[in-house]
């Protein structure tokens, strides 16, 4: 049995549609960051890292988004949610996931987390002025150098899809307006069309 | 034909290593940042993102270290240089990466690469203050949680100790002293006793 632990509103909901879309079994188990839920030994236990995602399995643990998307679609490949049998094309959707964790999510994060990465509250007033510009730098590239459409790989439906959901749902609050990139806003209306991704959205968005 | 497109000193240094391990066939082409190298049209249309590493293959180009890791030990499976045939410990090994990528990496770049996150002169020297607390925080937590020793999976080499040798080369100038991460530091001794670690050192600082 899988069970993700996720918060609402966090990059999570990518892992959490990937296990839906996946068909196999999982329970999703919600923290609440403001609570400092993720700070306490328990949760400590978990994930060391003291965030969400966290995938645990038979195994062990899986806390870093790309990973725990390739282990669902490794998992459950009846689901068909990566291209598993193509070193090049598996590469292809794991080089785009690693750009949506290391550059867009981190550039997005600026906005809020910024004292990660200095203590001078001047500092973290300059990091969020340049959100909504590298927020829509980052998007132009995934509109004209990734997105194929209508899924990001194209005819297939994949587990970047569910990532570039996650973090293109950031945009309004980044000051960004989707409609600029036509392919992404596209992806995003098919996205809200499908059962698992409605079914989540509910689960996590329920009181 | 394999083109590993590199600059002396960056990450790409991890791709090289597992390269030159793989045995398989590549070629690696040095770009020079501080001439501006990658603004270049032709090195634009090899990789719009303007960055190293980036692996020309004969399907396309992959620009994002742990895809190009993943890919080329799944290329050269002879290689065994990351468990191929177990999803969860081949995740692990991606989990590694990612956070290498995501968190290791971007936690360095604000020392020379503040830019990419804030305009402000103040701002960028309050980043460059804050680096070597959390490059000490990174590899507590690398030491703690995710070295097994000998190597970072254990008794198998894999991809992740070229990464980990890699960004581990930053800590001196970061200001952090390796030695108080006694499994690292011994990962890195090994590292350097490797004769394909020793051949890319030596190509990458020739003149």
């Amino acid at each position: 049995m899988l069970t993700l632990y996720y918060s609402t509103g966090s990059c999570a909901l990518a892992s959490h549609i990937a296990l839906e879309e996946s068909g196999g079994e999982y329970r999703a188990q919600r923290i609440v960051l403001k609570n400092h839920d993720q700070r306490t030994p328990g949760y400590l236990a978990i994930t060391p890292k003291g965030r969400v995602p966290a995938l645990v399995t038979d195994q062990g643990t899986l806390s870093e988004t790309p990973e725990i998307l390739a282990y669902v679609a490794q998992r459950f490949p009846a689901a068909t949610l990566a291209p598993l049998d193509d070193a090049f094309a598996f590469a292809q959707v794991q080089s785009i996931n690693s750009y949506l964790c290391s550059t867009v999510h981190v550039a997005h994060a600026h906005g809020g987390r910024g004292s990660r990465w200095a203590d001078d509250p001047a500092a973290l007033e300059a990091m969020k002025k340049k959100v909504t510009a590298n927020m829509a730098d980052c998007f132009a590239l995934i509109e004209r150098d990734m997105v194929k459409g209508p899924w990001v790989m194209g005819d297939a439906y994949t587990i970047s899809d569910a990532y570039l959901f996650t973090l293109g749902g950031w945009l309004e609050a980044d000051g960004v307006d989707i409609a600029k990139f036509p392919k992404v806003a596209a992806q995003r209306a098919r996205m809200l069309d499908r059962p698992a991704v409605q079914r989540v959205l509910a689960e996590e968005q329920a009181a």
